[in-house]
């Protein structure tokens, strides 16, 4: 038993993180496999969407506390470590954005903390009926600050700051009407559901969904001039593609564009 | 029959794209048409606010794929053409929160890629219901980066992504909830609704309007202090208006501020 | 009578601003007041969290424009009192965010112009059912250019337009879709309500409440790489507080953390 397994189905790869007992915690064992898995999935192009879930009862519980309790037995009583360890979780987040696939999380039980900074970070969110939310670090004395870095790109302030300040956790109904998740479904479905979102995706030109997804979140952080020169000019590649070329004109044709990819 | 009809009514100019068979496509032609007619908008005084609506059975359709695609006959296989296209039409789209009138878009049928992105510029739009919005572009190998530009300004991001990345339609009561669009009427009462909205902002002071909108988008793309400063610095000049003067004075007599302009 | 009254209660400070005659507006003496007290709170740390209200019918009508008039009585035409005035209420408002505790504004009745800036600069806002937010300076000739500021970083863009414009009010209901506020209660409950969701946020650990507030605001304005840089370091000082290792090694015990504070 790994502890990220991957299974891949139609272009998809299905990422499951397998640490039930500790409620898919964010080890460095797990920030390992998950950072080596990106980096291998970067540069497959027979992928063209990603799963991301979680085995037992939790999508993922965030940080794996015990773990970072002994990391207080060093000399420096765990700054290195705990700057090294949040280091490589922000790396690994931003990976999951840099990656050529779209990326989507597929959520039961609970998403907590650096788990829900990942439920927020990945590009899409499905979640079964009756998961809850929640970055709840403030309870324990451990403000979720760098889970705020992903969770305040994704729901208004004012929500965003209850939810920091009181550790208070949200339902999955209540996360899809702020944006932070895509769709609720009933647990029985979540599966199939994401599955079928995911294969949506990769049915489509993946060159045009690769350079699409890096413009995304490259333009959001631009002043709209900057942005429109910047997305402009990406537009432009995108009409050279011969594969677009093709796609163009099966439309015209009223045909639907397939791509041999 | 123009490409771009115009009819004012009480200080609104109402703006109809005319291409009824086209979807109303941003053709080189339209994209000039409208560039031209906000290009006068902008410097007369007698207009205080301008709505949008295309002929037919659609709002906008997006950019002209006919019309692209004949232009990859020339050398470069199109590139010059697509670049100055892309520019084109983010000028255009620029031109419209640059322009010292409210533009509220009618918007009916469906409203896709550029066509969706308009409908995202404009300052304000009400939507019939059933109107169809999508960016999909991707469905046919053409990623819609420059209308991502407009649409990931208007509403969250994750549910932006699934539009680009999925292709799929959203229909006008999910655009409202997504802050896409400002309401939801009755096709029969489209133009109404619109008209009524355009001749409310039409009845205060232009002066203020014009400034309020200007400043509405420069200080959204600044921090909060400089923010702050330049707001004030406007508000202090919209004070020393002879006309907001009198709309003070007239307000602490009790009386409803009313303005000769 | 004070202008602005102080209360105090398990760790939390219950202001209230007292010049209902007014409706609470943010005169010369009351935005000093204001700033008097957020300067003073600033430093005691026997205060964790800070409740905003208003007495009498309106929460708060925004600046005094009997005393703006006044002010054009000098031989600038009030320009230097104008730009000092927006300056003062700029301060305070960030000054605001800048304070240590949590500050939740408890509304009922109106909150127009600098009023519902006041609300949407708090961190929180809790609403009493029936009241009713509005931008309308429009309405007297005077755009509400510095409330838009606190306004449209809090709800999305084309909504805080149409407010902004049309001079028009929403009411609490809507407010809460939009982001503006957190909850709406029914109006006996509004103290109640408010004071539960600031006493739970005084239980928490000050320290980390304090650099959370400070990195929410901060990180915000940054780009994403930047923000979890940031958020990270900050991450690693929590992790190095003796009350955050007491909290998290109770929580490895299954007990629940409490902070001597």
């Amino acid at each position: 038993m790994t502890l990220l397994e991957r299974r891949d189905t139609n272009a998809v790869a299905h990422l499951t993180m397998n640490a039930p007992e500790r409620l898919n915690a964010l080890s460095d064992e797990m920030l390992a496999a998950l950072q080596n898995e990106f980096d291998t999935l970067k540069d497959d192009t027979s992928i063209r969407a990603i799963t991301l879930s979680g085995s037992g009862k939790a999508f993922c519980a965030g940080h794996d506390l015990k773990q970072m309790t002994a990391g207080r037995q060093s000399e420096d009583g765990g700054r290195d470590y705990f700057a090294d360890l949040f280091n490589r979780c922000a790396t690994m987040m931003q990976t999951i954005q840099q990656l050529p696939q779209p990326v989507i999380a597929q959520v039961h039980g609970i998403a907590t903390a650096a788990g829900c900074q990942l439920v927020a970070t990945c590009d899409m969110a499905v979640a079964a009926k009756g998961t809850r939310f929640g970055v709840n670090g403030v309870n324990i004395g451990l403000f979720c600050s760098t889970p705020m870095v992903a969770l305040t790109r994704n729901i208004p302030r004012k929500q965003a700051f209850e939810m920091l300040t009181t550790g208070q956790f949200i339902d999955a109904t209540r996360a899809e009407t702020l944006g932070l998740i895509n769709r609720v479904v009933p647990e029985e479905n979540l599966q199939s559901e994401t599955t079928q979102l995911a294969e949506t995706i990769a049915q489509k030109l993946s060159a045009a969904v690769k350079i699409g997804k890096q413009t995304f979140y490259e333009q959001l952080q631009m002043p709209l001039n900057q942005a429109y020169a910047h997305a402009g000019s990406v537009m432009v590649e995108n009409m050279l593609y011969a594969q677009t070329e093709a796609g163009i004109e099966a439309f015209l044709n009223k045909q639907t564009p397939t791509w041999d990819q």
